[in-house]
């Protein structure tokens, strides 16, 4: 069974979407199983990280924002603006698909676990993901 | 079919959990599918990576100490501990779900490869994990 | 359903190999499923990237050479020459496993997707990958 979402994403950062997931694994009427989320671009990524305090969150992107700095002298790929290379670089080191067991009809995630999409550019995007059940 | 695995962690670092992976694989009667082993936690994670010789397990965890470390002025999530934030950093970096072929009843892993826990965090932990077979 | 391809790569860096997986899934017949990508390699990984212009490319691996170098002072693994432990290090940070949705009969990429073996070897190898389908 394979759902298509769509996010609407407001600004780079994460933004958690285990609520959208978790709808679709309910309606797929599936009890054990596996989810694979899967995101169809190469500048926003999935991962699955603390949903409880969003400063951990903002650390996470402060890092990552730090490590992987636009306008470094390195990029070649510039064409698409400052955010672009950054972006494949942050997808890169992050997820492109998980996957989740499916328990008792519902995704097994620890306590404080959350999926989020990470959008990588600094504007707004559509960003399509697939929830795929086995 | 899902088995929970319960991996008590004795200290930050590497730990392969590969036998006990092929075990639940061996038990499932499984000849051929898919194996994904999935962490329910955000400050420790999975990675598969060479288990032969323990100079390369160090040599990644004191990268990766240099690369994400304790104490770093750009941390606010602090309240628990100089090793928290550090894990979760650590975490995205790798992988919470990883998926293994089964074939003819055994893991498709290389000559090399192993499955590992990573524990980030300085002190042991109890360490929730799923084997998933399809 | 599992198929083994041997991949040759012939220098340090990316190699698309979509076409190959494309034509494993079209070859299985399969609807609607997940296929799941593994490489039995640690100092090679997966990345699904993006394919339309090679300079973007060429800036991953450029940032990823600077991030992890060669001949750093830290590496006790050393044996094996100084592509090695680097080789470990940039596995890490990318994938061992890939997991894509199958919709109607064909891998659901997104329009600038590829899915890449990553070489972190200096020298040519023959790198085995397993496309599980179920």
């Amino acid at each position: 069974m394979n759902e298509k979402l769509t996010i609407q994403t407001h600004r780079q950062g994460l933004m958690e979407i285990t609520n959208q997931v978790r709808e679709v694994v309910e309606r797929s009427g599936i009890q054990d199983g596996l989810c694979t989320v899967f995101i169809q671009h190469t500048s926003a990524s999935l991962t699955i990280q603390e949903n409880a305090d969003p400063s951990a969150r903002r650390d996470m992107e402060a890092w990552m924002n730090r490590q992987v700095p636009e306008n470094d002298p390195l990029y070649t790929h510039t064409a698409e603006g400052p955010d672009d290379m950054p972006s494949h670089i942050k997808a890169l080191l992050t997820s492109t698909s998980l996957g989740i067991p499916v328990i008792d009809g519902g995704l097994a995630l620890g306590t404080w676990q959350g999926i989020f999409v990470w959008e990588h550019r600094t504007r707004p995007h559509s960003r399509r993901i697939i929830v795929n059940i086995q």
